[in-house]
C-alpha cells in the first residue's frame, strides 16, 4: 500500500508508492511517453474494458457506463499513489501514515490525438464540468482535506500516456505547497481584511504589464515571481473560494480563457510540455480564491533549485507576457 | 542584474536571472548538453583563457594561475545567477531584492572525460579541499548567510557542460529548504538536548536496513523518506556542524565514501544522471551537522509533485539499499 513517510530532518512528507513501479516507464531516466498506439490505448473509445470500471462520465447519446459513446470519462488510476489496503509497518522514530485518499484519471475526450488546448470550447467545458462533479464527490468525504486536479502534458512534464487526460488526487492531509497558500490567505485576511488574490488581481490590472488574457469573468497573467519561463495563472475575477462551487457561467468563461492561454502557449512556444493544477480549498476548510497555475516545462530543476527550494528563472514575466501577447 | 522576487501568495522567493538566458541551452525543452568538444571546452587544460580569471586552484607543479598545470580550479560562473550590478526597479506591492552573492564553478580535473566518481581518491580529495577553501572564503563575508556546493551530473540533471564540475552559490538569505533543516535542528536541540542528525545516525545504525556504506568517519544511507529512488545521504558520524571546519582526515574519509557511493550508483544504475549538494551551516549562524544529499534523476517531478510539494517515490529506500549493497 502507498505510504506517507515523514522526513525527520525537514518534516517533509513523501509518498512511497511501490505499486506504481509496475508502470512501464518505471526506472527510465525520464518518464518515457509510451506513445500508446491507438489500438492499445486504454483511454481511447472502444477500449473502456482496459480501464478499471468508470466512476463517472458525460454522455450525450444515452449510452451506458463502460461503453463507447462518452464525451469525457473519469476512472480510478490503475496504479494509484493514494489509497488504503494492507498494513503499515512503522518505525517509531519516524512519522508514517497510510497515503489515504483517491487517485483518479479524467480522460479529456475519446480522441487519442487531440491535445487539451486543441479541444473545442464545448469539449473543454465538459472537461471542467466533470472536474467539478468529481470535486463535489470528494467534498462529501469528511476525511478529505485537499483535492488537486493536475495535467501533465508531454513526457518531459511527466506524462506516461499520450492520450490527453487529467489526474485527480484527493488527500487526507493538506500538502505543504497548498498549506502555504492557505496560511498566507488567512494571515492576509486577518491583517488587511481582504483577499490577497483579489488584491493581486487589482494590482496586476493597474500595472497591466503581465496580463496575457482577460475575459468577462477571468484574468490570466504571468506572476511577478514566476518560477519558470512563461508561468501563467488563471483566476476568477470575482472572489470565489471553492472551485466546485463555480456556476455554469463561470465554468464556461474559464473554459474560454483556458483554451486561449493553452493555444497561445502552444503557438508561441512550439507546443511545450507543461503542467497545470487547480489550487482550491474545500468550503468546509475555510475561505480562499481558487485558481489554475500553468507551468511550461522549458528547463530542468537542478541541484540549486532542489537543494535550496529557490527556482532560477531566466525569463522575466513581463517579457514573457509581452511575447505571448504581441507575437 | 539578477533579481530575488517574492511571490505574494506563497512567500516563495525566485531568482530572475535573465543574463543566464544567453546560455546556449536557453529555452530548449531540457537543458541540452552541449557536449562541448574538448577543443572548445572552457574547463579543459590549456583553455584557461576561456573562463573568467580564476579565483583559486590547487597546483602541484608550481605553475601560475590561469595557466595549465592545475589539478582543480575555481572560477566565477560566466552566467551568474547571483551578483550585484545595476539598479532594481521595484513595485511596492511585491518583495524584491537584488540576488546578491557569489556563483562560482569548481572544475573537478583537467580531464574532459572523467566523471566525478571515476576520479582517483586523491583527486576527489583535492576537489573536497578546494570546496573547503572556497567555503572558508565565503565565511569571511559577513553578508553571506548560506553557501551551497552542488553537482549536476548529466543533462537530465541540468548539466549544461559535459566536463565534470561543481557550482558554488553563496547567498545573503537562507533559502527555504536549508532554513527548514536549521529550524528542525534548533527545535530538536531545544526539545531533546541533542542533535537530530546524531539521533538519526544511531537509529539507522541500529536498524541497519538502509545503510549503503560506512567507513571510519562517515555513514551513507538511503533516508527513510527518500524523495526519489536511490536517494542517498552521506554524514560524518562525529557531530560536526560546519563543512569548512572539517580537518584533513575528515576530508580524506569523506572522499573515500563519496567515491564508493558514486561508483555503486554508477554501476548499479547504469551511470544515472544525479544531483548532489552539501547542506552545512556557517559557524557564525549556529550549530548544525553538515552532510551531502545525493538524488539520482530517474524520474520527473510532475504536476502532483509541483502542485503539492509532495514527491511520489516508487522505490522503498530499504529496497534501494538492499539493491545497492547486494548487486
Amino acid at each position: 500500500m502507498p505510504e506517507l513517510r515523514q522526513d525527520i530532518i525537514s518534516g517533509r512528507w513523501v509518498i512511497i508508492a511501490t505499486n506504481r513501479a509496475k508502470r512501464p516507464d518505471m526506472m527510465s531516466v525520464t518518464r518515457v511517453s509510451t506513445v500508446a498506439k491507438e489500438k492499445s490505448c486504454p483511454f481511447c473509445e472502444g477500449h473502456e474494458f482496459l480501464t478499471p470500471p468508470e466512476l463517472d462520465s458525460i454522455r450525450l447519446d444515452g449510452s451506458k457506463p463502460n461503453e463507447a459513446g462518452w464525451r469525457v470519462r473519469a476512472v480510478p488510476n490503475k496504479y494509484p499513489a493514494l489509497g488504503k489496503d494492507g498494513d503499515l509497518i512503522s518505525e517509531s522514530f519516524y512519522g508514517l501514515s497510510s497515503a489515504d485518499g483517491y487517485h483518479e484519471v479524467i480522460i479529456h475526450s475519446p480522441d487519442h490525438q487531440t491535445g487539451l488546448g486543441e479541444q473545442s470550447l464545448e469539449q473543454i467545458e465538459l472537461i471542467l464540468r466533470l472536474y467539478r462533479k468529481r470535486y463535489q464527490v470528494m467534498s462529501e468525504d469528511p476525511n478529505i482535506k485537499a483535492t488537486l486536479v493536475i495535467v501533465n502534458h508531454g513526457k518531459e512534464a511527466g506524462a506516461s500516456l499520450e492520450h490527453s487526460h487529467s489526474q485527480l488526487f484527493a488527500m487526507t492531509i493538506v500538502p505543504s505547497e497548498i498549506k502555504l497558500e492557505y496560511t498566507v490567505f488567512d494571515e492576509h485576511i486577518k491583517a488587511n481584511g481582504d483577499c490577497v488574490f483579489c488584491d493581486l488581481i487589482s494590482h496586476e490590472q493597474a500595472k497591466a504589464i503581465r496580463i496575457v488574457a482577460e475575459n468577462e469573468r477571468f484574468i490570466a497573467f504571468c506572476p511577478y515571481a514566476s518560477r519558470v519561463p512563461f508561468e501563467t495563472w488563471i483566476l476568477p475575477k470575482e472572489h470565489l473560494g471553492t472551485f466546485e462551487l463555480s456556476g455554469d457561467e463561470t465554468i464556461r468563461s474559464c473554459s474560454e480563457i483556458l483554451k486561449k492561454v493553452l493555444t497561445d502557449l502552444k503557438e508561441g512556444l512550439n507546443d511545450p510540455p507543461f503542467n497545470y493544477w487547480i489550487h482550491t480549498r474545500p468550503a468546509s476548510q475555510g475561505d480562499f480564491h481558487w485558481h489554475i497555475e500553468i507551468l511550461p516545462k522549458l528547463s530542468v530543476a537542478a541541484g540549486f533549485e532542489m537543494g535550496t527550494g529557490i527556482m532560477i528563472n531566466v525569463v522575466k514575466p513581463e517579457d514573457a507576457a509581452d511575447y505571448l501577447t504581441t507575437k
